[in-house]
């Protein structure tokens, strides 16, 4: 067990929602980072399939780097149009060119990168159209392999190339979760039938102070739905009893809803309410980017640990700044589950130049009473050391999209 | 009469087919350059719709400016890929705005062009596909119009803003319909039908020497339909053949037919054959742009006179770089169905500030014996003052794409 | 004071220092994340003072979206090129058109941004070309702003449209300052005039265990300076050195450097050494992104709270997600000067629709012994409050340079 | 001498000076096109040079497909500026890769085309800064070339892989030469001194009609030196008094300059007069684009035979498109001085397969007395042969830019 470094250590940290302030927040399927994020990832999973199927192994890659440029729209009750298309460019790094007996190959990157960025914007924001409403266009940077090696290497773990970590805690605050649920809530299939005007843009931004909870809701409203003023004034009604409603199912917090407070009804669809054609507030002039959205759990949670970096778009197979911040999460969790474990946090610090399942430090520090402490400390110990031995099949889950990265 | 300066003299001009030698080219519809002029005039003709159904009048553009950067690919006997796919690049410029009564409205000037665009290649390219082979892109510069003053202008001629001109002949010498209906056969949905590997880029060459004419053909074979090198000749011996036949019908001409000259079977679909996963060159590394290929007859006849001015992408009711060009062409052919007239070429050059159906100069040269010249004079002359007055209702014809313009 | 809902409370957290572990990144001048915020801001600044001597007033922009995307280079001993530029997309938001009484004026948007990423890279890193070296592009979403609104609403506090928080804290740990001050000494010009080899991109990590500080650093060298592996080799024993006795100039830690731990000496100058033509990674494959870098106090302590907003190219007069930031660094430090307070975290958070002066919450958490918190704590509000006001003028710093960013 | 199969027949063409009517045009230095085929060929230049420093010849390439995308300015007397920079993308062919015994090298085409460009705008338009107006990218597809096959195939002459054709005619008409040289001298050093205010943008049209010459003259005037109206319409009247004093030198027609005919001074710098910030059209929404301007003798001569090829950018050591249009120019040239020769055509049309300087036909129509035509029939094959023969070290002339290409 030794070289895993796993020390495990009496928490420190108070739990969030004994703080007297939380913050937190959680941008939805439609923000322009959320979907940067998705573009990503959404390409390295196509890219890391058509590697495998080709190749028996997933070759290097990184496109982590997307950037989604707003476009230009005209909004209005009952229709309107986008103006200007969004403009999405993708980068990163791939291997474009393998080499094998036979000769050079070259991987199509473009056309997959092409494909998978259409393929989630259809699966994904019902009204953004990729034929009319969206330019995609990518500049990666070449790389090549050589089969050989990859053969050679197939199984075992990589080394780590960099000192990275990763960091994840468990559970959830009732502040994280009805952050996260409420969006879930309003992205959810029965919501978009019952509320076909629930755009897919939704941020939510969870302020606790003390007993008090405050959920502010930043969603865009999609216009062909919506035919006047009152309309949308009663949608955001129904979309406010929604969120209070399940709210008070998670928590005994004194929920407040604020949806799109910087409307301004009397301006209409003049700009004065937060209408949309596509359901994404991409299609006006708000950008993204990768990276700047939600950490692995799906939350921005300012006052806890988290790591900076990228989850989205990085290769599966090696990139400890995605992989340690998804087994973080996972053995945090699952050492919660422990009997009386009150809180986990998990940090992981790889090793230049060793296998990835063997970390510099591996620190889990657990908030229970001692003598529960004493008792568990060997299981989570075992917890993470079998997530981190698994590390080399975690791709699998990845690929199948079974894993929260964003 | 006088206004529209009609001039009608007996032809200088020897007939190309008494000339000693012939050059003439066709450019099919798969090559970079009709592509890159197909897509300006496809987006052209999208936002003229868009212009008159939402403001009754085709508003100022001019798309002349697409360019086609060509992509990288791999095919192989039985199939292959894209790799890297085609960008192509939209530019120029459109009224992006329109001021009335009731404020500023935005023309969504991108989506219009990108849908264009991707019509144009499903409907005319089989296997080049839109949504991974292509990235479509645009960098129009922005113009406002007021609607008053459109309604105003409705109807009478626009003033020629600019000394340009126009340059039209008939009939086609029989190497140049041999050129033009080469291409048009191989292109042909019979052709597509009985031999689906002849791609769509097809460049025809027509050299006559005295009385032997040689037809050069350079065709994109397309991959998946062929498997061998023996399969790849045996198409190029079916194509040879179908073109003789086509061209006997034609002409008298002693006819030699040369199929993808720069074959080098012996490396077969390792880059010895011309073979392509989408049936045009642009699909590794062949650019195209606008105004590159056909004049508005379909050919480049470099020993006739030819007008510079790209036809496609210009707005159709007042750029008379189109106009005199589609007035020319077409009257000359009316004016050469008169009786006994052997050969006919008009030339306009309009005037700056004058109404566009009042060129400088109106020529027609009429090669015919003088009898006939003196009979047919004043026809001629009504012949293209007939045309000269149309001209503000040829857009409806252009627009319907019943005009050819390259 | 009560409209400024300021809270003081005693620390829970545990200063860095005294935990277990500690880890600690900086990325340095020629890093491409650092690049892009650093342009990302050169931008916002030149914009703002081009608002500001133009109409008086910085009007509303946002360039807080800049990618690098990394070009390709051959460094090899002594020399070497960049074969493929680095390609840098700004994009985001900007009054790109002033309406006054006089009519309306363009803003020469373009032209600003493109002088101010020229501007920064020839300052700031001595071997990249912005001539040959770099394509700059933008794609900035456009607005307008009525001069006559822009002079009714200056010298007051703009209201806040948005849920935002700012986090800040005083001091930095001994591992903080030791990986700051790492990089700022080989990034300084006493070493670039000494070793001039030592590139800009310099990427420094520390992890301190228990007693023991690992710094890491990883250090762009630039092949014109070095002619051999040896070379290459003693000039990172030298930095190893310089780091290291200023490291113990700093801390009583056991201190041990590392230098660019990737290398491969044996395959010199072909790929196994971190040699670069122009001092930055970007020059081959490695992107960036704006906000994907250093927080406001220039590093990234992932153990310790922090805001994930870029505050990089927001503009500096109304952006809570870049004025809370630096309001709360700077105040947690002037407060950290009191008398026996051993450490300081603030936290900010907006009140949608009050002046920004104004925050929902303004939390202090005050590490002292409880009879020096009783002594300071009016005092601490007052600090506070102070720079709250303060930040109507903020913008003077920032726009001069004064204000640490990332 | 058969292996060059050069014809020499007597012209059936009516020499264009007695025509009853002549068009010709003539886009000067600022124009979008010649900027766009002068980038080209800059471009092609620079990376022949790097080419041949290198490697000992130079390279395949084709850099045929520059576009230039107009931007935005806001002219006003005594100043103005520039708001939108003007894009241009390089597009095309070339050798990105070398191969040797040595391993593979990368050949920096980015960086060289970047500079050529840069390069050719600072010497070339005096008020485009290429800093600040102008954002250069590229697209160029890759390529690779094996260093020993290069060094096999020197000194020879290249083999011609397509049919294509060259078309050159001498001597000059009075009208041609007026339009070429009224630009010539406008764009002359003794008026850019005496009338700086004359932009670098001049487009020349000459419309002849019996013995009446029209000069129109569009002509781009730089905004700072021009303080009002008045001193606009002082300029244009110098301009036409130097033309019209210039035209009367080299011709007796009866001429007349009109210069920019669009104006409407009661606008004033409000869009009446073709003010400009920089003297060139591109700076606010006119596109240029490669091969779209003057044939290679520098004029557009649409009653002359001309090909459609663009000359610009091709390499020039091998594409028949520029080479036999140059050689056909030059040799036409100099077998019009031959005694008693009033005019010659040269059309060259090559073989595929066969070396360069042996075309499938080498026709030369001469305009002389039956007795002259006796005469110099031998001489003028001998001209041709000797063109064709130096056809390999023509790329020398054309690099040190001796050689008129458009």
């Amino acid at each position: 067990m030794s070289a895993k470094n796993i020390v495990v250590e009496k928490s420190s940290y108070i739990p969030p929602s004994r703080l007297p302030v939380e913050i937190v927040e959680r941008k939805g399927t439609g923000h322009p980072d959320y979907i940067a994020d998705s573009i990503s990832e959404a390409a390295s999973r196509e890219l890391s399939r058509y590697y495998l199927e080709h190749y028996g192994a997933i070759l290097h890659h990184n496109l982590d780097k997307v950037l989604v440029v707003g476009g230009q729209s005209s909004p209005r009750f009952g229709g309107g149009e986008v103006v200007q298309p969004i403009y999405i460019l993708v980068s990163g790094r791939a291997t474009t060119e393998v080499v094998s007996e036979g000769g050079r190959e070259s991987v199509p990157v473009g056309p997959i990168i092409l494909k998978a960025t259409r393929d989630w914007i259809k699966s994904n924001i019902r009204f953004l159209d990729p034929d009319t409403h969206v330019i995609v266009d990518y500049r990666v940077g070449k790389g090549s392999a050589d089969l050989v090696d990859i053969y050679n290497r197939r199984g075992s773990y990589p080394g780590a190339n960099d000192t990275s970590m990763g960091i994840g805690y468990a559970p959830l605050s009732p502040t994280e979760r009805a952050v996260l649920e409420t969006e879930r809530l309003l992205n959810s299939e029965k919501v978009k039938k019952e509320l076909p005007a629930v755009g897919e843009d939704v941020k939510v931004m969870g302020v606790r102070k003390g007993n008090k909870l405050t959920l502010t809701v930043a969603m865009a409203v999609i216009s062909r739905f919506v035919h006047s003023t009152e309309e949308y004034l009663s949608l955001k009604e129904e979309v406010k009893k929604l969120v209070k409603e399940h709210a008070a199912s998670i928590t005994d917090l004194d929920v407040e809803v604020y949806v799109n407070t910087g409307d301004d009804p009397s301006r209409g669809d003049k700009g004065g309410l937060y209408l949309t054609v596509t359901g994404t507030s991409a299609e006006h002039g708000d950008d993204g980017a990768t990276g700047r959205g939600n950490r692995a759990n799906g939350l921005i949670t300012p006052f806890r640990p988290m790591s900076l970096e990228a989850t989205a778009g990085k290769n599966p197979v090696s990139h400890i700044g995605k992989l340690y911040n998804v087994v973080a999460f996972q053995a945090a969790s699952e050492i919660c589950g422990l009997d009386h474990v009150n809180e986990v946090y998990i940090k992981l610090i790889s090793q230049i130049g060793k296998p990835i399942n063997q970390p510099l430090l591996a620190y889990i520090a657990i908030n229970a009473p001692d003598d529960v402490l004493a008792r568990v400390k060997h299981q989570a110990e075992e917890v993470l050391a079998k997530h981190l031995d698994r590390i080399n099949v975690l791709w699998e889950s990845i690929l199948k999209g079974n894993v929260s990265l964003f």
